[in-house]
């Protein structure tokens, strides 16, 4: 969603100056629209962990899954950036990160930016969360959003979903973190979500070597909804959102 | 445990003949006693295949994790065999294979074993299964065990606990099959039982190609151990035990 956003925004100041056909106006108008994006996503990415310190309070790990940090957007991302601000207020915070089949996500983008910058992280398959949580090692959930229905219901990464659930069950806080235009008000909940169905040879074939047999089915939904339910707040710009 | 077990049993057999100093008969008996042994967990796979049936009635849709059919024992397997036994009934049952990483046995084996008998057979990534529920395409979940505590306490491949609490949490039973041997009286509950860490390259470079950044940090626990609250009931030769 934000993608198009920023895309429709950068094209509809290009058409105001195009329309006086000055062509190096409009090349200037581009790069000066993606500049002020970019400051804006900055600024709401950091605000976002700021706001996130206070579910970090007498918490040593999070657990998060798929990418949802620097690599995904600017500057310190959502899930992460409660992380990322923590580390900089010398408030240690160790990470483990869900590997994120199919496309681990989480084993090639989150644990390496994290490592990047020097916050300890720990990478685990996504069926081994809950046995995870059961020894203790998790103190708080956090993960990113792709669309957030009006009553909190929240759509993002295929496996999101049970993580929230064996949460519940260990009484971990789950949080979400995400920019306030990730609501969707015409959406009431998040029954009528529509999910993404991706191709089989994500999981059959997806790391360049066949790991199942030829021509088998496959069920790969790209997400799924977690109901607000199992959700303790959603973390935003504007401060956090509680049920 | 059941390798070694049948090792033994072999062992002492051949000890047996050997006292004699009879070099022939000593291997006619190695051979006569695997052939038993053989013989008694086909026996014992169909038994249990049968057994299962009462749990399977008015089911369609199986769910299962790793692998715990005929590449894993001998004939029907454990966690299979109510499936199998069912096909040849005419009762027929649709199984969604958790692909069970790290190592896949699910992708790679449960699919592959199914296929080849033509039970129908859908693959999906052990982050799918809670979804998977939710969506109400899973009637039961039969997973296999490696040891079973005195109280019921049961450990299987790494993600069958936070696949039992998926389960709980929809409603949907779930069940273990497995020798009766697999008990371990000597464990009052599953606390005690070792948790196998396995090497992190079954994680990060898991097929031959890497997958996450060098030198990361992995936790791989081979196995999980599900409290007794989360079965339904334990389908072994000599019956299903239910709490």
């Amino acid at each position: 969603v934000n993608l198009q956003w920023a895309l429709d925004r950068v094209r509809t100041r290009v058409r105001e100056v195009l329309s006086e056909r000055d062509v190096p106006a409009a090349v200037q108008a581009v790069l000066e629209e993606a500049h002020a994006i970019l400051d804006e996503d900055i600024t709401m990415c950091r605000t976002i962990g700021e706001n996130g310190q206070e579910v970090l309070q007498s918490c040593h790990t999070v657990l998060t899954h798929c990418n949802a940090g620097g690599l995904a957007t600017s500057g310190y991302g959502t899930a992460l950036a409660p992380v990322y601000v923590a580390a900089e207020q010398g408030h240690a915070i160790h990470v483990y990160a869900d590997e994120t089949r199919p496309l681990l996500q989480g084993a090639r983008i989150t644990a390496f930016e994290l490592q990047q910058v020097g916050v300890p992280v720990t990478v685990i398959c996504d069926s081994m969360a809950a046995w995870t949580m059961k020894k203790g090692k998790v103190d708080v959930v956090i993960v990113g959003a792709d669309r957030i229905a009006a009553n909190g219901d929240t759509a993002n990464k295929i496996g999101t979903y049970g993580l929230a659930i064996a949460a519940h069950h260990h009484n971990v806080p789950f949080y979400v973190a995400a920019p306030y235009s990730t609501f969707d008000y015409d959406l009431p909940t998040g029954t009528d979500i529509p999910i993404e169905e991706r191709a089989p040879d994500e999981i059959t074939c997806g790391f360049g070597r066949q790991t199942a047999p030829d021509n088998v089915d496959v069920y790969n939904p790209a997400f799924d909804v977690t109901p607000v339910e199992l959700i303790s707040g959603i973390i935003t710009e504007k401060g956090v959102w509680y049920p």
